[in-house]
């Protein structure tokens, strides 16, 4: 059995924004030479998630009004109890339970084994500093 | 290591609806010949969902007119920017991020390792066109 | 290829709560002896979820306020219909879906290969009762 460890460091400008880092995935595992297999991504930052949908502005834009509705960002600390730690990110741990932690992506014939349209995003809901994504191939 | 790899096919009559999976999922472990692993069970469209829960028709309505209440269908452009491509189906790309893209199952004993109710459930919000599901195991 | 199962039980006294397992999962890492892989840990119950987020008592609060506004608690057969088979934990089966069921922990150098503050819980939203998570793990 191989396995690949590679950790990946986005720093978005904005407080809630959505990445696509399918080819930095496709490019760790090519480094795996993991032919067969699975592939996990997750964030290791608990304001942040990995997802997959489709790379369309427009849906983005509708994913980030929606979360707002879900969740909106507040950093008094009257709506969100975390912000009385004095953080100001309740609103992005609960927006990264909707989005999910991770993706668990099949490995086959080397390449990520994707339908038509499934592309890898980073989602960040609490910006503006450096954050780590891990991607961990397993298989042969 | 062992690895198996089947793409199920699925074509929904309705537009959002729940299809049991699991004989389906049990079929392509006892093909993949793995005794100890890990069974991965994805949507590989990004309008459906694969989860894990009962599989009673009470609790399915319940989830229906629940999502149909977080992220409504509503073909217009003007509530889901997404549906400014031309598509109808901004909902279902929401209604997916709650039920989720995948599921992992441990592989013991040749067997999916179920709690006493888990059952597998392919979700499809967009349906009445064939639409496809991995099922990737690796173990030995 | 190594793996590994192991079941923890937990019998949480209050209807809903949140349980930090992140040690348990760490001795059964130990107890399997794989130093690169896949740690699998889900709840086999299917009212109650296994994520990853910060051990912070106030956002365990917002998160259980946030539930239970996205899925009220009602033991009659008029909100949910699965409580129409004699059942009264239809909102644990939608808050087990906002939570998920399951996570998936890269094992390097035979560690969990965590980011600065995830720590691994058990979601328990149907408790006083003895229910049961599943580890697996593999890898070499």
């Amino acid at each position: 059995m191989k396995s690949h460890t590679q950790h990946l460091t986005f720093n978005v400008p904005k407080r809630m924004d959505f990445v696509n880092i399918t080819s930095q995935v496709e490019q760790a595992l090519r480094q795996s030479g993991v032919r067969e297999g699975l592939c996990l991504v997750n964030a290791m930052h608990i304001t942040a998630s990995v997802f997959i949908n489709d790379d369309e502005p427009g849906l983005h834009q509708d994913y980030k009004d929606w979360l707002e509705k879900l969740a909106p960002f507040d950093p008094s600390p009257k709506v969100y109890r975390h912000n009385r730690t004095g953080e100001d990110n309740g609103d992005a741990h609960h927006k990264r339970q909707i989005m999910g932690r991770e993706v668990v992506v099949a490995v086959t014939d080397g390449r990520l084994d994707f339908g038509p349209w499934e592309q890898v995003f980073y989602g960040e809901f609490d910006g503006r500093r450096p954050k780590r994504v891990m991607v961990k191939i397993i298989g042969e």
